[in-house]
């Protein structure tokens, strides 16, 4: 763009005295180029009060943040919109040279004598380095102090340069780079005292039991009552962008095999499936109860042929256990599907589902993997990928390596959490897996709507999915057929007249089906082994804990 | 591969005398190549004996539906597992001439005369016309009779040839082809009569209004009563296809934006946001509270530097009213983000979701739209994709309208749902859109945590998005000082100290940010014009409706 012409008051650019006519005055053609000049003139007259406009404009938008060098800005209130771009920390390394802009945290800040300060800024899983030197009109002392003195985890405006660093920093995830200070300002401050540092939040319980550590442990409740904090470590940034990852790859796998997302009610008339751990609600002037799976929902959808439907969300167990994998509301992947000819049909489709978000979590996020085995180390989770496929076990089979392995057949007719745990390890030991599967439980171990085995009424076709020697699928082809399923039911002790709504869809004729429901947060804890699927859980609910 | 060659008792192929030994006897290299040629016809007998006990197996499979040509199937419990793939009828088109095996429901059944019976049969959306024709060894007379009687909505497995037809079929959704059947059995029956005909209820209101009509008009409440009945018109497959298809495409837009998908408790320690329209819940020895939405929690997400996130799940409202557009159970599409410069990054950035959305729809699902269109007609959703973008109205400028055309300004405090579609209708006349937005409403109409606007402390950051004249997103600028929080909260008679856990985020450092939340239902429904939400949720819950 060329510079903006003077206004129309400067003297003409022709040697014609102003306003002074020569004899015989100017002719018609002079007389028009005179007034295409005045009216160039005017224009860039316009043009250029409207830039100034403009300039005037952008420096009223920037005065908050660019009238000083530093200091605390006012209360962010969409003031002004001058579209400077901020920048991530994780595209430093790029920018060598560059003055940027960014938003971030202040992770640790550091006075090194009175003439330098160091800051170590985060942003989500990544950190730079950056730093202030007095220089004059530039950087004061006084803006070293209050630099100096920045709380841990207030967050920051800084404007910089980008610079090479002679040698990588160790501090930060970015460390081939750091910032070279002009402007800081502070968006929010920290009021009060922090309940413990993201710093200690983020190490591994190795550094903290060592011998010589002066570290302080950060406890589980500490972390839970206060988890806005502790979600901010690297760590959890990861877990959760992990926990959004099977989310995704569930779905992108399902979708592409023609299953539909449902969303079905968590308010439901009747305390159903089992009656003792349902929660009981006020429902204006009478009562619901909160749904403890869409195992009812994704079996009538089926009736009303939707062929193949899954969907997450929230369900609810008013069991009053504290253990490390049990929550009053945790996040259901459930799914649900017609079979053509025999409920293998699912249980396959469950296992390559399974294959695929342990390889898509492997090839799509092995950062993120890393960033937390820092914290929580542990062996690569291992699976079968070879022809041979994914290990799959009878009950019956499971309970002979149990007997083998010194455990009294006579306690096996069910297999409990810790010999679950042992099973586990046998068959780690014996197959080098981490998953396998169970199929073939006992019916007397199953709800009433599982479908029994065709040839020993003792079994069912039934199976449960396993990581780590911890269940984290359960699932059956179930009963299609009303009259079949009342007589279920009775034996059961359920009253079919209580799930009228719920027979009345196979009474309308139902595709035989199946289908299983996925924990979200085990499968996440045991894939990480994380140890507590508190950590797996963004705001965790168990029977004493309502908050945050 | 090579004809299976004969078991070892055949002769052997050489000149030589079975077992006689030549003078001299065979060389040491005629011994080799006879053990070689014993060897392979062993392997070959071996191949053979487990090809003949494959055949006896897939035989003994097949036996319970091959045995006869027609007749209900025993109970489907998983006996065996042939492995004969079943077709899909929107497939049928390109397999003229094939013997295929498709299950399917029985849409209706005709006999004509005593050697004709025609089916409509029924999968989802799609639909083909199947025939049984008299014919010796094949279709017998009881087959025919069978046949004709099997009562609507059956489920049943077909085989049958695909043949083209001489005219196109109308009645079916798949025309140019039929399935001319040679075995039919029943896989799921019909017990009792149906509350109305999938044909009943798929009718568009029109032709039951016609003067001459004959048709029975199913009303709302009886579908819902019979919802899984009602679910299967090729409406509502197409409804909840559509459904899906806006949450997919909400997480697709929102992922490649840098989003992460949270999942935040909907059970909560104390009665938030406005107790008024919260659910109690029995919680073991004390109470719990349903959350009305997941602001608190995608707020402390971004507290926690989570940056952008969106949340898919149902949120609660104890709301006693009973309109065509409440619910007491939803999905809401939330998301939250932060701000760098203004409040307005969000609201282009939910636009663009928007606009997204219709045009996903629009280009990929023109099919199921279709489909809905012909029960429920509608004009087709009108939105500006032209350079001069959505139309964004201020509350100010929204009130202008509704003046001009004759609303008293004294009843405009706040635009009530009747002006709200007096102004839809206003817009859409006068700029040809059925989507816009509402920007700066009085801060008096909005919930404690807006940000006030920086100028005008009568007005707020806030937004409204409207489709067809009805609200379907409100959002804002969230305060995130902790300070004036605390005093807005006590401004709008809420005590800070009930909500420590929230405030706490803020008070540990926390970006601007502000979000917005959608109601997934709302946009289905207006998007198609149903009239009613509770035709755009699977199982919908109101005040007077918990079941089924």
């Amino acid at each position: 763009m060329s510079e903006p012409t003077e206004p129309t008051n400067s003297a003409p650019t022709t040697d014609q005295p102003a306003g002074d006519i020569a004899p015989g005055g100017p002719s018609k053609s002079e007389l028009k180029k005179r007034a295409k000049a005045l009216e160039k003139e005017k224009k860039a007259a316009e043009k250029a009060a409207k830039m100034a406009e403009q300039a005037a404009a952008k420096e009223a938008a920037d005065v908050d943040f660019a009238k000083e060098f530093y200091g605390p800005l006012p209360l962010h209130q969409s003031q002004s919109r001058p579209r400077h771009a901020r920048v991530q920390i994780s595209s430093l390394s790029s920018r060598d040279g560059e003055t940027v802009l960014l938003r971030a945290r202040v992770h640790t800040s550091r006075a090194q004598g009175s003439k330098m300060v160091f800051l170590n800024l985060r942003q989500r899983t990544e950190s730079v380095q950056a730093l202030l030197m007095l220089a004059p009109e530039k950087v004061s002392k006084q803006m070293l102090k209050w630099a100096a003195g920045l709380p841990t985890e207030s967050i920051v405006l800084v404007e910089g340069a980008v610079k090479k660093t002679p040698e990588p920093i160790k501090s930060a995830s970015v460390g081939d780079v750091e910032v070279h200070v002009s402007k800081l300002f502070l968006i929010s401050g920290v009021e009060g005292r922090l309940p413990f540092t993201v710093e200690d939040a983020n190490r591994p319980d190795s550094e903290v039991d060592a011998s010589d550590s002066q570290f302080n442990r950060v406890l589980l409740d500490t972390r839970l009552n206060n988890r806005v904090v502790d979600l901010r470590t690297q760590t959890n940034q990861a877990i959760f962008k992990l926990q959004a990852a099977i989310g995704d790859l569930f779905r992108e796998i399902l979708g592409s095999n023609g299953f539909i997302e449902i969303h079905s009610p968590k308010l439901q008339g009747a305390a159903t499936e089992s009656g003792a751990s349902v929660f009981k609600v006020s429902y204006f002037k009478g009562s619901a109860f909160l749904a403890q799976s869409p195992q009812l929902a994704k079996q009538m959808a089926i009736a009303a042929d939707f062929e193949r439907v899954y969907e997450i969300g929230p369900v609810f167990r008013a069991e009053d256990s504290n253990t490390h994998r049990h929550m009053t509301e945790f996040m259901g992947l459930d799914l649900e599907m017609t079979i053509e000819e025999h409920y293998h049909e699912v249980m396959e489709l469950l296992d390559s589902l399974f294959l695929s978000i342990f390889r898509g979590l492997r090839e799509k996020y092995k950062a993120e993997i890393d960033v937390v085995n820092k914290q929580f180390p542990c062996e690569e989770f291992k699976f079968r990928e070879g022809p041979e496929g994914t290990l799959k076990l009878t009950f019956k089979e499971a309970v002979d390596l149990l007997v083998e392995d010194g455990v009294a057949r006579e306690e096996l007719d069910d297999i409990n959490t810790e010999n679950e745990k042992r099973l586990g390890r046998i068959v780690r030991a014996k197959y080098e897996t981490d998953y396998f599967i169970i199929d073939k439980f006992p019916l007397a171990l199953r709800p009433f709507y599982t479908m029994p085995d065709p040839t020993d009424p003792t079994l069912s076709n039934s199976y449960d999915f396993f990581m780590r020697g911890e269940e984290i699928l359960s699932g059956a082809q179930r009963i299609h057929d009303p009259v079949f399923l009342s007589e279920k039911m009775r034996e059961k002790g359920v009253d079919p007249e209580s799930m009228k709504g719920y027979l009345d869809g196979f009474r309308m004729g139902c595709a035989p089906h199946g289908g299983g429901g996925i924990g979200l947060e085990r499968v996440l804890m045991l894939y990480l082994k994380l140890g507590n699927i508190r950590r797996a859980s963004l705001f965790p609910r168990d029977p004493r804990r309502l908050e945050p």
